[in-house]
């Protein structure tokens, strides 16, 4: 199918700038086949053959490269607002892990529908997950038309059977991929409190032999820092390189609390650290010092973390954040512009899950992921300055439509694979039969 | 006429707590007649006498007191975006200040009305401004159905003819506000570096005579207070204390850089602080030490600021930025709940400009000032811990309908007081005409 979106304003890579310019765009199949900038009132030119199905009309529109969230837990959805106000480690093992407890394979099906749900209405094209059910996430993902890349939790030690029975799991499961291009598959060591030193180097191993990517969180609590430290004696960081993590393609989430010699070994090893504000922020663990890695040449991209920790999977929120709160502890207004802060969403996402290739921009000869806005909102008004407007003051509802691998999943804010009343229906009823229900009516 | 809200879930005040509960809510020409408690499923009873001539079906819908802006320029929306990542002094005399010296009557109309759209899209039903056109901004809210407190920004010292001319303005301007019983006026010294010690006495002891609250700017930047030390040898609360100020109702902006002396004075003399976390962090000022001024019994209330600052006036994204940032700045999960943040929006706002008994809260004999949100989007879902939803995952785009003293200005989204389209294309018009246009296109 051919859709072209015609006479839009629309977010343009040049060089290392990217540019608000008036633009057609030519789509074909999955791909961006053309892209005709018409910014200095050059005319349109079709690409010879193109035969348009399907006209967006650009007027008063801004088309943007779909958002990418490279940190999430798409089944946590459903535990929204459950657990909120509680230290990072009460909240885990005192509220999250006992509801997983209860979760059935249709409970994480649906709360990850219902994650897809809110990533879609809000401009993003692309996950990255972390979890064990994987089998019901691949089936959201097929059924919705979504792009995402799953990484299989896995938690054990070296001399633990379950723990090797986990990764031969994951080996399996990894074939459920295979028939969907958007689909990626990683491998997701938990985290170095929940892997011992010995398991990181068998799920490093195994990742190596077969090819994987890895997908970890990393340094994300005070507590953690110094339960490794004691267990040992280093951070984190210099634990999980040790083990060979950082010698695969690895994507560190959270890394809040890391020194400089931290800093100095991810850059070095090429390891794309994920910042997750909002989720830092409200369990108490802080701020990332962002701006240093960005100095020191490290691949930052952007997530959301799980809906039990945020509790909004909305990259438009989180997008604010980031180019907020940087500001506000270096007190420096020039800390993470708007510009660095739409790449960090968008382009640096794509090259954390080693698709830069594919995703991440607009550019011919890319996958068509593309969330088109509605100018016609306060917030991006009056249209001056719209990258300065995706950043500070959209809020992620001017979503209008959206398309992923050259499908429309969202026309005028109707989502075309999502049945949406389904799946509310669906996560109430989870929540009513676990007891998790806190209303009072 | 009579409008009755029937079997919504809405937040009601219960002793210090609010609470979701299921309700009807029956509102008669400009107030809140009744309501009804039906959590415990008791049945509904209509007051007598009360006659329906509008049904807003509650069902899959949160009712909530509208939001209360606290600080705001509204002239300024037309300003979104024009001056990004700039030192708060470059960006208030080297950018701000040239434009406002271009700005006719008309400009700051439509400013106006761009901020009143974006503010009734998102929820906000009363806002506290400062500024000088005073008469365009009475214009928009008469026409708008808007409530709002208006402040008159003085600037001057106590031996300038202009700044006495200025006060002596505002007193005539005072008149045009006695037909419209959704408008009160204050006065505005801006700030103790553009008003000296002898014109804040002057501005107090006009206030005092008059019966007038003061809206101020205090304590923003570190600039300003090196600026102030040096010229008055004591903090800027310090030195507007001494001069008054806060021996009438006051509302003071910002006060991100106060020590603990500042805060028991303002603590002391019942002093309003509304706390603008995105202006804050975004003009690289820092983060306001709100849990201790909570702590001192300081009633904080919220706000946006202006959009050339923001650049947002979504009451929604501040709510937001309010209940994360504090956590991260504190490392406490547990500094200001969602609860505390939503009262912080509402009803601390209501007091800070002495509307306690007219507005900030659903009851009865209060004016309705009402939003209701839609409960089928993905951020309200699934529907368990409404308040936390608020704050941590809504984005306000979920604001359906909107009341402003008992008059429907919002349904369906749809502003039924304000033509959008019109004034967008004003506002796009004046930045053309003054060449702040950043497009490229």
């Amino acid at each position: 199918m051919g859709i072209l979106i015609q006479n839009t304003l629309a977010v343009l890579p040049e060089g290392k700038k990217d540019r608000v310019k008036k633009a057609n765009i030519y789509i074909e199949g999955d791909s961006i086949i053309a892209i005709d900038d018409l910014s200095k009132g050059s005319e349109p030119k079709a690409p010879e053959g193109f035969k348009a199905d399907k006209v967006i009309d650009g007027k008063d529109k801004l088309t943007i490269p779909g958002l990418i969230n490279c940190h999430t837990h798409s089944y946590m959805a459903f535990m929204r607002n459950v657990a909120d106000d509680l230290s990072f480690m009460d909240w885990l093992f005192g509220t999250i892990d006992p509801i997983e407890q209860k979760m059935t394979d249709e409970d994480a099906y649906w709360g990850a529908m219902l994650a897809i749900t809110e990533m879609m209405k809000s401009g993003t094209t692309c996950f990255n997950d972390m979890q064990m059910n994987i089998h019901q996430t691949t089936r959201a993902v097929k059924e919705t038309g979504m792009r995402a890349v799953i990484g299989r939790g896995l938690v054990g030690s070296g001399d633990d059977e379950g723990g090797r029975m986990r990764i031969n799991q994951a080996l399996e499961e990894k074939e459920a991929f295979a028939d969907c291009d958007r689909l990626t598959f990683r491998l997701a060591p938990h985290a170095p409190y929940t892997c011992d030193s010995a398991y990181m180097r068998i799920v490093a191993d195994e990742a190596d032999k077969y090819d994987m990517g890895i997908h970890v969180h990393l340094s994300e609590s005070l507590s953690e820092i110094e339960q490794i430290r004691e267990k040992y004696g280093c951070s984190p960081i210099v634990m999980a390189d040790k083990n060979g993590l950082f010698d695969r393609p690895c994507i560190a989430a959270h890394c809040v609390q890391v020194d400089d010699d931290d800093i100095e070994i991810m850059a070095r090893k090429g390891v794309s650290v994920v910042t997750n504000p909002a989720s830092n922020m409200k369990l108490g663990n802080g701020f990332a010092p962002i701006q240093k890695m960005l100095d020191a040449g490290i691949n930052v991209c952007l997530g959301t973390d799980g809906a039990a920790s945020n509790n909004s999977l909305n990259m438009f929120h989180e997008l604010s954040l980031l180019t907020l709160i940087h500001k506000g502890t270096g007190k420096t207004p020039q800390c993470i512009s708007a510009e660095e802060g739409f790449k960090i969403a968008t382009i640096n996402g794509a090259k954390a899950l080693s698709m830069e290739d594919k995703t991440g921009s607009l550019e011919a000869g890319k996958k068509a992921d593309i969330a088109i806005l509605d100018l016609k909102n306060p917030s991006l008004q009056p249209k001056n300055n719209l990258l300065a407007g995706l950043c500070y003051s959209a809020n992620g509802s001017e979503v209008d439509t959206l398309i992923i691998n050259g499908q429309i999943t969202m026309e005028g804010r109707k989502l075309l694979t999502i049945d949406e009343e389904l799946v509310y229906n669906k996560v109430n009823a989870i929540i009513e039969r676990m007891g998790l229900d806190k209303k009072e009516y």
